[in-house]
């Protein structure tokens, strides 16, 4: 008989960057039956306007709460280094029309817009944030296919942090634990957005370019915009976000 | 022959709270021959008077960098719970005159000061630190001994962090990785005052209390308290703190 409690476990935390794979990730999260808390990192990135697509995106899913937490870019970039993370101002400029993405020939090779630790620490935030909410899943958005050179987003890595995160807390030692979620890791961009349309995401309400205006305008030439512009073309529909006024 | 990035990777991340057990790992990191980086948090704990300890010895000890970590802590606490951990004003009260905790008949429990995978995220913000920094070693100045209670100060949980650290960074996965080291993890308190203080620690400067007046003074009944009195007592030196005029 149904006492609550289940209720409570089957909440989940969702890591929302505000980018196509992690909205897709809040409503496949929705869509399984979790009552939803949302997380978002404020780390210095060039691509800030991700983070009102997350608040708004936690809005429509009903978010039990939406914490957008600050992190000192800092810890991530060494002030002195100039081959730092493309992903934050002063680092490394962001590669551009990089055509092998899109044959897979770059796979191998750890990109410049890698982040130190970066999903770790996201992931360890998560687990905080669940446990005092006595949630039992987290779900991230990371994606092995497009990008399996970013050693944070393997499923070896994620398996360890589910072990690590079940060692390291009250619940996992005494309770049900904790179980993380990656259900896009094995997709396609293309079979990413299918999904996602199936669910009614919101696309036009997403964003996933290193370096956009201010406004969200895409650059069009990074590599996050050629992989989301394949993944559309693939569909064979037009990405809404394109078809907005963004100055 | 020496070429200096040994030198670099020799480097190491010191998780510094300001405690007993984190200075005094903080010499022994440098005693074993490391350039030392510090890092601290503020997560809204009671006890902030050891942040001013922190930042002290991190001085002393010649760190190139310290970084004070805020932590919003809603995180770790649901602003609706009664029960929530003892560490951050609003949860429930800290433990006092706990005696079964010197005899080890309190061994087998998590105390109400436990802080939701606390040392999970602050070993993940160590990790990020280390990483832009080409540091390979991380020190925690966990210890499993007097706190069995405590799941992340377990060896298990450390190992398997530092196994997922190695997995999920582009230093693990393409460079010499990192070493975790808890160098007091199976110690008693008397044995890591003891060694403390053949390294020259002034312990005067450290702060274990729980809820400790603004000014330092502690409380002399939170089981942090009475675990380093203990460890005094069992030295034979009296605590430099306690001859401290701190009103």
């Amino acid at each position: 008989m149904y006492d609550g409690s289940f209720s409570v476990r089957m909440a989940a935390v969702v890591l929302l960057s505000g980018g196509l794979d992690s909205v897709t990730t809040l409503f496949v999260a929705k869509a399984e039956g979790h009552e939803i808390y949302c997380i978002s990192f404020d780390y210095g990135q060039r691509h800030r306007f991700e983070l009102q697509c997350a608040t708004e995106q936690a809005r429509r899913a009903g978010a039990l709460e939406h914490h957008t937490v600050k992190i000192d870019p800092v810890l991530f970039q060494d002030r002195s280094s100039h081959s730092a993370t493309a992903l934050i101002a002063g680092g490394a400029a962001v590669p551009e029309n990089r055509s092998e993405l899109l044959t897979g020939a770059a796979e191998k090779q750890i990109p410049v817009t890698y982040v130190p630790a970066r999903n770790l620490l996201f992931l360890a935030y998560a687990l905080s944030f669940a446990e005092s909410r006595s949630a039992g899943y987290l779900y991230i958005g990371a994606n092995a296919l497009d990008y399996s050179g970013y050693p944070d987003c393997r499923p070896a890595f994620l398996q360890s942090f589910e072990t690590t995160a079940n060692l390291g807390t009250k619940a996992g030692i005494e309770g049900q634990g904790f179980s993380l979620k990656a259900p896009l890791v094995d997709d396609t961009k293309a079979d990413i957005i299918r999904r996602g349309l199936k669910l009614g995401v919101d696309y036009s309400m997403t964003s996933s370019c290193y370096q956009p205006s201010d406004k969200g305008r895409p650059c069009g030439r990074c590599d996050s915009c050629l992989l989301r512009e394949k993944g559309f073309a693939e569909v064979g529909v037009e990405d809404p976000l394109l078809l907005k006024d963004l100055a």
